[in-house]
């Protein structure tokens, strides 16, 4: 499978990369950067780093948005430097890699790859949805040839962690994220619903621990740092958000239920972020998302660790 | 199936009634009462009014609940006055009906007929939790030992309707819903997800109005009342809440995608009577609640139009 990873890239996307490259059913065509966890120019260094950790130099990585819709500045907040650390990898530095981004942005490359590849591609997105909006603004007809997108955002039947409304991903740039899902492009959805649902903890890493790599060590800490600070029930764990993205992909059994659905946004007041129904399309033959509802998530927390360790294993 | 309906009683409340009167396979033990749509005097008047319609009049009314848990009064809000009517039937008078109701209480006739029905005891409530919810703190174990509890109330992916979080009746009654959904007693959940895809309008009752008893006269005159303001989109018509959750009990197949929960009930600031996912329990094994997301909405639509033709046609 053709894959496109579009991130913001913190732990959890640092992860949703180490399971791409180590799931051998995967060619991770290139990464995609967004703000989000981090700011654009972070995200764009730490997927550089990660990549760089497994030998991977040779994945390009493109520069997105750097700002939500509306706004002229994006400074994450204090929650998510708390979750993912102020450099977005749990302050774990994984050493200064000399590569740039490429030269091209990150929406021209995801239309290029749509055009090249077209049903053969796989998008996945585990931060704002402002990339992927750009890119249907720019091509709609490019975006609409992609075979399957997938996005890591939302929080239906459960509460959000922004606020009791909004999931991270929607609420960074809120009216992105209307944009996309009012666009009938369709789309995988993959939000706390389930990924709350795939909870890792330090028992779970045990055995990444006893790998003398230097990936395995730098893996290994910024993955703690993140069980640690995730959730708010810390004796749960963290959750294994984007990482399930991918897994759901290349894997849709993992869902359980799949609910068909047209989704909106709300951009207004204290829900802002909520996605929920759309009342008029609600009995609209025709639904643009389906969103994954329930998870084998067990099933899926033992394939990553397992996944990953062996990357970590292969890697020096 | 011996059935008790627990009824706050406006117009989707008779309409649950007559088709569990219409239904061959539903034997109604009683009808117990409460504030919601109305007052509980009119919720005692209009169920007795309504079985006596159809000649029930040995079929027992118990009044319950007449304030939510925590308030001195109930008045109904002007919304739900639009929707059902002053009295509670779109202003259309059955007659004074010289019967009342039975002298034990709503919540001491359903622990009654928890005992003595057991496993064969299906209990279907279309208004606030109140009653349930003062039965479960009376006798839990006669509450627990009802073979199926079927609750028409919430909105979990779709918006509310009182306000854009809260379903009528579990906003009605915040505190006695959040009891009800955290005691792990067993329940079907029939919300706004599956009764918005069950809209009534003019020309499903086209044959009802093709009637000339009085039953079929007075039927049809308030249902077209409700159809034509009970929801905001009112070219769609209005969503048979109540008669759905009675569907739901004897044909749960009607239902396709049902999601295993552990419910919670928000009590406070805008978002009061917003039912959501409760966190701590996200990953318990049991799950106290089946909710129902998807609906074979058309396929009850005719069913319920025919099975209510079918008891009109032989009313007086």
């Amino acid at each position: 499978m053709k894959m496109i990873l579009d991130l913001d890239t913190g732990i959890d996307d640092a992860l949703a990369v180490a399971y791409a490259l180590g799931h051998e059913e995967i060619e991770l065509l290139g990464i995609t950067t967004s703000f989000g966890n981090v700011t654009v120019d972070k995200a764009v260094k730490n997927s550089i780093d990660i990549l760089d950790l497994f030998g991977q130099n040779d994945i390009p990585v493109f520069k997105g948005s750097d700002v939500p819709w509306g706004m002229d500045s994006y400074v994450p907040s204090e929650n998510i430097q708390h979750i993912h650390g102020e450099n977005g990898l749990g302050n774990i530095d994984l050493g200064v890699s000399s590569r740039r981004e490429s030269p091209i942005s990150a929406i021209d490359f995801m239309i290029q790859a749509a055009h090249e590849y077209g049903n053969l591609l796989t998008v996945v997105t585990t931060g704002p949805l402002t990339n992927l909006a750009e890119a249907i603004k720019k091509d709609r007809a490019a975006i609409e040839k992609i075979g399957k997108i997938v996005v890591m955002g939302g929080a239906l039947t459960v509460p959000g962690n922004v606020t009791s409304f909004a999931e991270a991903n929607i609420f960074n740039d809120a009216h992105a994220a209307k944009f996309v899902l009012e666009s009938d492009i369709p789309l995988v959805i993959v939000g706390l619903d389930i990924t709350l649902k795939t909870m890792l903890t330090g028992k779970d890493i045990q055995t990444w621990q006893s790998l003398s790599t230097k990936a395995a060590q730098a893996v290994t800490a910024f993955t703690t740092y993140y069980y640690q600070n995730e959730y708010d029930h810390s004796e749960f764990g963290g959750a294994l958000h984007d990482p399930l993205a991918v897994e759901v992909a290349v894997n849709p059994e993992i869902v359980t239920d799949y609910l068909p659905i047209n989704l909106t946004v709300e951009t207004k007041g204290a829900s802002t972020g909520r996605t929920i129904a759309a009342l008029p399309r609600l009995n609209d033959t025709e639904k643009s998302a389906q969103i994954g509802l329930d998870v084998k998530g067990q099933d899926f927390v033992q394939r990553f660790t397992e996944t990953v360790y062996r990357l970590l294993e292969a890697a020096k």
